[in-house]
């Protein structure tokens, strides 16, 4: 793999040489040649509102460096055709990590967004942030290897974490399922293996969302929600084409609405919010306890074959296979859950709801009951064109997302 | 008033030929100029993106025509001192027009948005739109009369209605406050007498908004939200610094939340929504059973004196003079309403919660009520730095609101 001495990274910089070294006309330009694909200096001159001297002598530099190369003549318009630019992907490398309560995923993918490399594998974010990023650095060097790609070839990483962060810092701040990692430097611990890296960390479900949006149902859509049900529940939200994060980054914590003021004590200490009623936990409970009570047959063989344990996929699969009780708690899940989304309609008038998460997948019932509620409590005015269905991107958006996050920031500022 | 021939706007055309003749670099310097005020040449080039010498021929037509002018010289930053170009606000004018359920507040202000007259009385939206905007059409005439203002110098009419409008359209759909308006052709009615005015129709909180985020507590303020709280419930919504208004123009439709699954019937058709429970008419109805039942002496003499009826305002009074029964009732609805945008906090995270609309003044146990319950509901780092006030602007932010809805529609196509 060839390298371009210009465009050799300072490793021990700390920051993304590439990145830092760019001024902003030149950002424009490139973030306009990889949305677009191939452009001339005149639409380059027409998109940015930059003169056509000025787009010359940008694109000469960038030429220059190998940022951009020229890639034969585009159409005529009448005089000389023009010479079209294109933007290098194989100039460096981006990283995508999609770390889950209990599982991790990682890939590689050139400045064009192509994926190159990816790995899985089971992991637990209660082991700590250091044993799970060490992990993060080995496999992803491991992956950089297999195709010759230096450590300092690698321009941005995006991840994705199960817990509320501050994204102006990076920073996880009081994450219950992780709770080792509050304010924990995840950005400075993997620049110490990548020093050429931003590295960039969101949320979990912003990151599905960001995913949905760029390469997902999410395509086009001005306004949209990715709700996230698992373990908890949570929103990611694209408002007029972008991921919205609110005032402090945390908006979308919508596990915490109240649907039942009759309802249980949730872990946060309110009273029943949509989590404790129906995210995989208490699908869960509610199944153990018909399991217990012997209301459902099916259900008690699943627990006594399990050792005494059921879980959310345990409701699906006796779902599926029939059981009457196990479908009522699919769908009241899918009531309450709707009750909530119901209310989030009413005031964002999104034009797409989608479903992520491992518990969405629980069966056919919960989407069903969820759209049903939805329409009922939401004015016919804001759900006429309102679509909800399952994240396109399936188990996939956390990954691409990640990318598409890394890829975002190579060329701007945090 | 002198009169530019240039600018004199052609009666016929059913435009506004003003911002017809715009072109959208010529917008794009007139809006930069409103925003900053005034601007040398080399500013409005920095500022745009435009060439140097494509502005001084954008700004040379846009002189000759009288809609900028030169006023003087700026600082120099080291050679000739540069001119600076200042928009000519008596160029034009613009009315904004509050329309209530029961009354109706009007607004004349130059294109700069100094407020030049304005009237208020009382109206009844249900003697229908051709009586209403008769009288509206009317008093806009009476108001410019009296500064020598002919109708076809009105460029623009922003108005804010009760009900639900597709903003596209300017139209309102199935308003339930005011049924006889609904698809009713505003914009074109209005056009008939000021035939030079772009017509601008929105929501009435959508419109209060606005006003707060252009010239009340809103004024640099990213995220936030506005609560009218009066017959029914609403919001308006500023996400990154601009109105949002949702895919189909209905987001902020707020009333129907549920607060309450074993609530009561809500005029919808569904259980517990926070308009049926928390608003206005809900109030009344506690207040006078408490009424019957004897059980608050105050509000037994009221009912009685005020010949068996009571409203959301005698509830305040009587809070006012200590009475426990009319206290607990507004501290109920404070927390229902609180429990509904505890659920918005979360979802959206704001930096600014307004409470504003006739019934939001009722007593400070209503503030104090709603902000109790969105700190309890809502997690730590989406209410540290969240503040929950009453409106900046009062009575007066729908009003200001419908003029800089006016401004903003000048010069942009709607």
């Amino acid at each position: 793999m060839a390298n371009n001495a210009a465009t050799q990274p300072d490793a021990r910089s700390g920051q993304a040489p590439l990145a830092a070294a760019l001024q902003p006309d030149e950002a424009e330009v490139i973030v306009a040649l990889r949305r677009r694909g191939a452009l001339s200096r005149t639409d380059l001159a027409r998109i940015t509102g930059y003169s056509r001297a000025k787009m010359t002598a940008v694109v000469g530099k960038l030429v220059e460096r190998g940022i951009l190369s020229e890639i034969g003549a585009g159409e005529s318009q009448g005089g000389r055709r023009p010479r079209m630019l294109h933007f290098n992907p194989s100039q460096g490398y981006v990283a995508g990590i999609d770390l889950g309560a209990s599982s991790l995923d990682i890939a590689l993918a050139d400045l064009g967004g192509t994926l190159l490399e990816r790995h899985g594998e089971p992991a637990n974010v209660n082991d700590g942030p250091q044993v799970v990023l060490d992990r993060v650095c080995a496999l992803l060097l491991m992956l950089m290897q297999r195709r010759g790609i230096a450590p300092e070839q690698l321009y941005a990483i995006g991840i994705g974490v199960p817990g509320p962060v501050q994204f102006s810092t990076g920073l996880l701040i009081a994450p219950p399922l992780m709770p080792k990692w509050d304010a924990y430097p995840i950005r400075s611990i993997l620049r110490e293996t990548f020093s050429a890296a931003r590295v960039v960390v969101d949320n979990d479900v912003n990151v599905m969302a960001l995913g949905e949006l760029r390469s997902g149902a999410g395509v086009g859509v001005e306004n949209f929600i990715v709700i996230k049900i698992g373990t908890g529940i949570g929103a990611g939200i694209v408002c007029q084409g972008q991921v919205y994060r609110g005032s402090d980054g945390c908006a979308g914590d919508v596990g915490h609405i109240c649907v039942d003021q009759h309802g249980p004590v949730c872990r946060c200490g309110n009273i029943g919010c949509v989590e404790a009623m129906a995210a995989g936990p208490a699908l869960a409970a509610r199944a153990r306890s018909a399991a217990e009570s012997n209301t459902s047959a099916l259900l008690a063989a699943r627990f006594r074959s399990n050792g005494g344990t059921l879980s959310a996929e345990d409701v699906g699969a006796a779902a599926a296979a029939g059981d009457r009780v196990a479908m009522e708690i699919i769908q009241d899940s899918g009531r309450m859950i709707g009750e909530a989304l119901a209310g989030l309609v009413n005031f964002f008038n999104p034009r797409l709801l989608l479903l992520g998460g491992g518990v969405s997948n629980i069966g056919h019932q919960l989407l069903s009951s969820i759209r049903q509620t939805v329409l009922r409590r939401s004015p016919p005015l804001s759900t006429k064109d309102l679509r909800i269905d399952y994240a396109g991107l399936g188990r996939n958006a956390g990954l691409y997302g990640a990318i598409a996050l890394a890829l975002e920031h190579v060329f701007v500022e945090q």
